[in-house]
């Protein structure tokens, strides 16, 4: 039985988990949830997930949420299929995956987050963009990647010379970052961005870039 | 050799990483880091942290920074003493740890950890507590405590019938927030109130709440 995927393809929550399962080449159902209509906030919804987020994945009778923990789920399910992304058989290795993956989830993703919401959702609901917001987490987001830009100067991905959850779990939140004026935060960091260029050419996620169209209509 | 953790025993996130340590009854060696006098903000710390963050694990040659990425890799190096924090004989078990992790993670401690901070960080800086921070934060923690209160009257622990990571992973920050007024979250909920008195009874973590002595000149 394929896995279920509740979730939207534009959202970067949802998309994270679908890059992990394309990564991995396994079969799963994207079954779509209307949060326009607040479908996620209804009791059918709930008990899948109770704090009434996206996405959700279904493996047998098994229900998960959370995007990172699916990914993680995802990654030691198949790990024998390549690529590799815990590096199962180095219990360093893969303690550095987690280590980065902690650091995309404290760091990155909470300074990326607001700058995308105040470019994208702001001007869908009719407001305009919080420039305070913005210029605060361009701030954050300097410093976070002045660490970026040192730590791939000596390894050509965050947790080592290999593509991993790490890597991965950046991806869906810096493609729509780089279509904001602050995608000069990435380019102006030469490691930063030849790292940017590899992670965004995987065919993994070339195969939800074009479901990823959020504020596309803004632009 | 023995394992060395930076940080202090007053310190959630390093306390975090001691509980874990002292459940597997594995050695190591707390040292020390003066974070009064930025002792973390300087290049010694920063080149096991570039972020300056305490706590640091250093075992052997490796060196993790981040609480959560820390207690993930004791708990996997010492997967076979019990207990068992991360199920790893049942994948579906261990996934449900992840999430419960995860949940931890993004929605419980970032409603507890202003909370503390205004009940004691404030006071010892002579700052008066921002009221209206603490009663955001509580709306925040509230609703998340009503999803906890459901899934522990169907469970004894967030992730199962077993103690895991993911409430190995609450006992910190709880610790100091039930000597706050807001204790009365956990205490009127009354799964809730037994799941803390059950995870804050291990003798793991009263190995370390004698340390845990922030604010209590404030009291």
């Amino acid at each position: 039985m394929a896995l279920k995927l509740y979730g939207l393809p534009m959202s970067t929550n949802t998309t994270r988990a679908m890059i992990c399962l394309h990564e991995k080449e396994v079969d799963f159902e994207l079954v779509p949830v209307n949060v326009f209509t607040a479908e996620h906030k209804e009791p059918p919804f709930l008990s899948k997930n109770p704090f009434g987020l996206i996405p959700v994945l279904e493996d047998g009778e098994l229900t998960l949420f959370e995007s990172r923990a699916i990914t993680a789920y995802v990654a030691e399910k198949f790990k024998e299929t390549e690529p590799d992304l815990i590096r199962h058989k180095d219990a360093k290795e893969g303690a550095l995956v987690k280590v980065w993956t902690e650091v995309e989830s404290h760091y990155y993703e909470p300074a990326v987050s607001p700058i995308i919401y105040e470019h994208f959702v702001a001007p869908f609901q009719g407001k305009e963009p919080d420039k305070t917001v913005i210029d605060t987490n361009v701030e954050k987001l300097k410093k976070v990647l002045d660490v970026y830009e040192a730590k791939l100067s000596s390894s050509k991905y965050l947790a080592g010379e290999f593509y991993s959850l790490a890597d991965l779990s950046h991806v869906s939140e810096t493609h729509y970052l780089m279509q904001t004026p602050c995608a000069s935060l990435i380019n102006d960091r030469p490691h930063v961005k030849a790292w940017w260029e590899d992670i965004s050419s995987r065919s993994a996620f070339n195969k939800v870039v074009g479901g990823m169209t959020f504020g596309q209509n803004q632009e």
